[in-house]
């Protein structure tokens, strides 16, 4: 009891030291939370500090992120690092930065900062424990009252108790004060306990700064079976230090010299002890399959098929391939035909119904803790989750996303389910990988391709059937492109992926048949772009080139082809983008492809513009 | 009763008749609601077919998209549409689309195909009505019980009890079987009732089939004090025609024509009656305040001032000059400056706490009756909402979205907050606006003119205090850029936007102690981007520029640039484009422009590189 206090004094006096030495950060919303890890640090947490990979560690995910002063002072307790680091907070170069940072610190799983992250990653952290890994290590997340109002979180809530994730504990801080005033509910901890208990959790209401009691709950909700807990404690913002303990005006503010000199003496003065944290028993993950050899699937040239169906055919193939390949869908698995992966491999996919959020940031969970994740919806909903896409990169996730239904192709569906800014956003993600297939064979070529690539990678496959143009086993390298159509006479060339290639490769027949050559590329590797192709189509054609494609007109191929001419001289340029730039309708694909300006009869009235 | 007995059989029977038509839909997701709305649309109610704009009608809002055929039938029945068009459905050039779309039938006020989306735009509707307008119109939102595991439907629960929405009523249809099989609640009516409960919500069971009981708990919901009532009607999915009622592998699929012919015998035959609807008292929205003469804040040239703090000194001034105007905000007032705006109209102020598919949706629920609207947050944070966003473009909505701290230069709090992917997000929004102003007085005049503009509107604000160049009162049209240094012997010509407009200027300055003159262009209308400046730029500069960007390398300033050059030949261009590449960290804003890549040393570095 005496050294959680003397430990809680010692959080929150380092998380002011370094705030104040910074002359930023958030020290009161660090100070709310130290008794509550206090006693999580010395007597509930089980890590490893010299071995923050090992796979039976716990996690701690500290979902208000803003908090990290505290994080970093545990750290600094249990040793992981020196009292000289912390006080580089903040600092250019440092590894404790603003919010929580993967990419610098071992500690730390996964990026925080933009709310309502941590309690979805944590179920995907808790789903491996459980059902991958097999292993009893717990998923603790330190959450916010303010984020309690973002809906991802009740995203997660739903799923944790849908997948009966008992050995995941969420922590809410309930200090009642925002970054701009009183949240929502204040400090009803009942209402924040009904809502949770209302999604199938256990609740524990709680003094967060009675040690005791925080010990009570914490033993509680380990002792939970086959349901999530979380523990609503009532804390005080800026605790510890009167003049701004339960202040409004104090987010986000570092004590200038004299606040934290009074503070600091308020708190019993400096200290630097060191606590020792409980290591994991030593268990090993799961085993999973043996891996097969890779038979991908062929599909015969002059045949059609949906690159999404080759997509479902060729991840069952990759997946007895490689036996750390998980999978989760949106409840769309029918039309993803992520479907197939789970018909073959019941025990390795996760359904999130629909919940797009919770898709990716559950990705992000299992992909951290060492998972091959793919996780498919259609390409329109991925925008749902591209807060979460983000945060993914900056946690140094890799994960494979693939989204289907793009474009106008879709046809009688209508906009609303057409994928039409998926290739602006995905390209727009740190480090992304971008593909876009055009026939089936391409389609598997690419899809084992993917699942080997780091980082943030996105596949767009097409509902319509598309006619089958390469042959089994061609292979097709990331940031490459294919010539399709090529002749010395070329006078055009045009640029293309996905259904508009097919529409190029007709307006090519077309074309010839009037003794008008035209060059046509298939560039399935929208992200890293080709440039030497289109270079070389441009010292071929006097420059005239069409780029064409089934997607807004902004930010997608177009924009990325238009990159391959940057950073170097070029000498004359004539490039036509064909791209959608009303809002479409319904009715059939065909329909929609001409009235979108993307068919085969725009191609050839765009080539023929140029001449 | 009777009545309602046949009107929901002819509800049924034209669901099945259109989509059997159409050869593609979503009957059995028709068939379940039709009894909830046969009741509703006959006796609840309140609608002037003739004038769908009035301002008092009830608003109906189909969250669960798909089933549309229902909501076309119902018009049938009312007599806004024929039965012929009717038989239209999802067409090319119908107004009758695979979902709902405003963009053609004036009946529809939302788009919706995109699940969770109605509730929470449900909620800005009944947020108008009460807070607004204050007229007494309902706001009925059916909602499918798997899109309940949206989210965002749960910020719209939150958000609902805080604003007291009596005359928000959901309906939950909940049918048990979603796209690819049962929800994760399945027939759970408890579950669902007691989940809205702890939101505080009234909750009503009932069998959604039983026509005394729908007459019933409507009128109970009508009764509702200051709390949102949601319903919970337990249905089957394909109710009437026995061969596919509540079962498996039905969503999405017409029947074939044997299929409804025997369906349509065992709900009766074809019937073709007309209901009569109830018209809403004729009451007038509450007259908004006299428009004042707008007096825009005015900065001092060689000052300073961040463009956010300008936001919301402009937004004060043109929220006197435009009565109609409604701010909303993520709970981070404080820092968009949006807070100034609240300070000054607290009536028109709505805080959306930290949920922001709420924000955006709230403001497509108050824009479609009529109201201007600016909604802000961290620019880093409407990535939350982009297919809330992509939605309010199809919805035909007109609001304005402000993203504050943009890009690596706000600093110490690192790269969760910074908007990097904003810009290439935003142009990607069909017909959207985007703009980024330098200083303060541009702000001022871009804020004033962005609440005139139709569509999706962006502007970006900078955390940091940016050098005040342009005197007050000076004019900056959308779609234009202004040309901020020149002479005819410019060598290379940097254009900018932002913050690295004044790192572009430091650049000028040092260039031109060297002997070298470059041209500086501030791109502020990123969209549409000005196009004659570019090519002038490189007509008198033999195509030597330079795009500086605070964003990602994709999809931004830099692409918006390039494409201007598509669509007409260019003799000679060597265009550099310097963006954000690597994940940035903390530290004090210029070590990390200059990081980036972005400072005035790396445009001077990129402007020699071109000599």
């Amino acid at each position: 009891m005496n050294d959680w206090k003397e430990l809680a004094a010692q959080l929150r006096i380092d998380s002011i030291r370094c705030t104040t030495r910074a002359g930023s950060g958030h020290p009161t919303s660090a100070m709310s939370a130290a008794d509550l890890m206090a006693v999580l640090l010395s007597k509930y947490l089980r890590y490893d500090w010299a071995d923050p990979a090992a796979p039976n560690n716990d996690r701690l995910i500290f979902s208000k992120g803003h908090a990290c002063p505290l994080l970093y002072a545990m750290y600094k307790a249990a040793g992981a690092i020196t009292d000289d680091e912390l006080t580089t907070l903040r600092e250019f170069g440092s590894r404790l930065q603003g919010h929580p940072n993967p990419h610098v610190l071992p500690y730390v799983d996964v990026a925080t900062g933009s709310l309502g992250q941590g309690l979805p990653i944590g179920v995907g952290m808790a789903i491996n424990g459980r059902y991958v890994d097999k292993l009893p290590y717990r998923t603790w997340v330190l959450l916010g009252d303010s984020e309690m109002a973002e809906g991802s979180n009740w995203e997660a809530f739903d799923k944790a108790q849908y997948y009966k994730l008992d050995r995941l504990i969420g922590i809410l801080d309930m200090n009642r004060l925002g970054q701009r005033g009183p949240t929502d509910l204040g400090w009803d901890a009942a209402d924040y306990a009904a809502r949770a208990r209302s999604f199938g959790w256990r609740a524990i209401e709680l003094d967060g700064h009675d040690l005791e009691a925080i010990d009570r709950a914490y033993a509680e909700a380990l002792a939970a079976k086959d349901k999530p807990t979380l523990l609503v404690a009532k804390t005080i913002k800026g605790k510890g230090y009167s003049a701004v303990e339960n202040k409004d005006g104090w987010h986000g503010k570092a004590f200038d010299e004299d606040q934290a000199r009074e503070a600091i003496a308020e708190l019993g003065g400096e200290r630097s002890s060191t606590v020792s944290t409980a290591r994991p028993e030593a268990a090993r993950p799961a085993v999973p399959p043996d891996a097969k050899p890779l038979e991908l699937p062929a599909y015969k040239v002059g045949g059609e098929e949906a690159t999404r169906k080759a997509y479902g055919d060729a991840l069952v193939a990759v997946g007895a391939h490689r036996p750390d390949l998980v999978a989760l869908d949106g409840e769309v698995s029918n039309s993803t035909h992520t479907d197939e992966f789970k018909k073959a491999y019941p025990d390795r996919f996760f359904e999130m119904f629909i919940a797009e959020q919770q898709l990716v940031s559950a990705s992000v969970g299992l992909a951290v803790l060492g998972k091959r994740v793919v996780a498919s919806t259609f390409a329109a909903f991925f925008t749902r989750a591209l807060d979460q896409i983000r945060m993914a990169s900056l946690s140094n996730a890799t994960i494979h996303l693939v989204g289907s239904h793009c474009g106008v192709s879709i046809g009688q569906d209508g906009p609303s389910q057409m994928g039409l800014e998926d290739l602006a956003m995905m390209r727009a993600v740190c480090g992304s990988t971008v593909l876009y297939p055009c026939d089936a064979n391409q389609t598997a070529v690419l899809v084992d391709a993917m699942v080997d690539l780091p980082g943030i990678t996105f596949l767009r496959t097409t509902r319509e059937k598309t006619p089958i143009i390469y042959p089994p086993g061609e292979q097709f390298p990331v940031g490459g492109s294919r010539v399709v159509k090529r002749s010395d006479e070329d006078q055009v060339a045009v640029i293309a992926a996905g259904v508009t290639l097919h529409e190029a490769l007709k307006a090519h027949e077309s074309l010839k048949s009037e003794g008008v050559l035209i060059r046509v590329v298939d560039a399935y590797s929208v992200k890293p772009i080709d440039r030497e192709t289109p270079h070389q189509a441009a010292r071929d054609t006097d420059g005239r080139l069409v780029v064409v494609e089934d997607h807004w007109f902004e930010g997608g191929l177009g924009d990325a082809v238009l990159d391959a001419f940057a950073g170097a001289r070029i000498d004359g340029l004539d490039v036509v983008k064909l791209a959608v730039r009303d809002m479409p309708g319904s009715g059939e694909p065909a329909k929609l492809l001409h009235a979108a300006g993307i068919d085969a009869d725009c191609i050839i009235k765009a080539v023929k513009s140029l001449l």
